[in-house]
């Protein structure tokens, strides 16, 4: 399975086979997934607690393989909770990217974090 | 867009090209934005905050368009990463999964879930 | 050391001890600081990830020893953030509750969850 | 109220009078609160989300004042759960801070993060 050749689709199904062939949809409920994927975005937020930003783009490739697991894990239970919801993924995502391309307009926002400005002692 | 016709590889080209477009690369690093990813999370947790489990199985259609929207930048944000560490999502996320249909083995773990044992007072 | 004979000096001076002692300083500044709270909090909601609400009121000896030891990781980071900033932790602590209490006035808000009106369907 | 003459047990007080004035108590179960502090957390988290390191060092008042506020969120959450469970803060915070000490010898780590040396290519 590739990037370009995989549907979410297709991604999906294959999470939903797994909570089904478990008996495991009473456990995967909204409310315990949104916790679950907290608990696996703090996981992959731990590998950089330690680190400068500078040294978070220099990983070395057991870092990286550590590091893919956890970001999987915070997709599979997006998955599980998009399956539970029965919402489209590629559609809510696409709608919230147009969103953003509004919000923040290219000429304006270049190279700029507003919240840099906002924080800093002058 | 639909789930059935869309791959990640077109979700994380859109994503590539927005940060590219705004210059955000330098903002977009492997700490920051497993930051992102943990903020997008506790802003999804924060709809189930106050539900009992039971009440989040029932949701109106607003707050399912909202927890929608939060869903999405938590793929969002995870899109930006996967292109900044050039991980392949789709292998990454199917190698987890096999990893979990190992270890969870659908015979032994039907309708168990384990942390539910440990916790209760007898 | 008991809550009623502790104050919150004292716990804040033998954690600035600790860091001190370590040369830690250096990484715990206060955006390290931010993420590790976050970490340790979803490591205490990880104990509560599958139990129903009612189940986690029912905990045994050996749960609870656990979770108060996440508790503690979230107050410890949570004092060596105040040291860093300089903030006095009861006042602070103190000015909130005050702001809560004339947010949240008791006649009107007695027994009741806003957002259990908002998200339920009707 | 200050640091050196607030003692944890007037600070729980508080807050158990807040929570059982409104009947809150019916919300306030473990695992709601841990979710709740989890959302704090993020909430602090995102004032540093965008800034460097260094950057986070160095904070305006008004930045101070809006960051003092959410870590009080984090810890009023926190006095909240340890009234439900009866737990003794000082004492839990305590032991763990000695366990922190064994675990960690001054001698052996003093200016060192072990994830640093993980981490990075060489």
């Amino acid at each position: 399975m590739k990037d370009d050749q995989t549907t979410l689709q297709e991604l999906k199904d294959k999470m939903a086979r797994f909570v089904r062939e478990r008996d495991w949809e009473q456990f995967h409920t909204p409310k315990n997934l949104s916790m679950s994927i907290a608990i696996e975005a703090a996981e992959l937020m731990e590998h950089f607690q330690w680190l400068t930003v500078e040294q978070s783009k220099n990983l070395n490739p057991t870092a990286l393989q550590e590091i893919g697991e956890e970001l999987a894990d915070i997709i599979i239970y997006s998955l599980s909770l998009a399956n539970f919801l029965g919402l489209d993924l590629a559609e809510t995502v696409n709608a919230k990217m147009e969103k953003n391309i509004r919000k923040y307009p290219k000429e304006q926002v270049r190279g700029k974090s507003h919240k840099y400005t906002f924080y800093q002692k002058e």
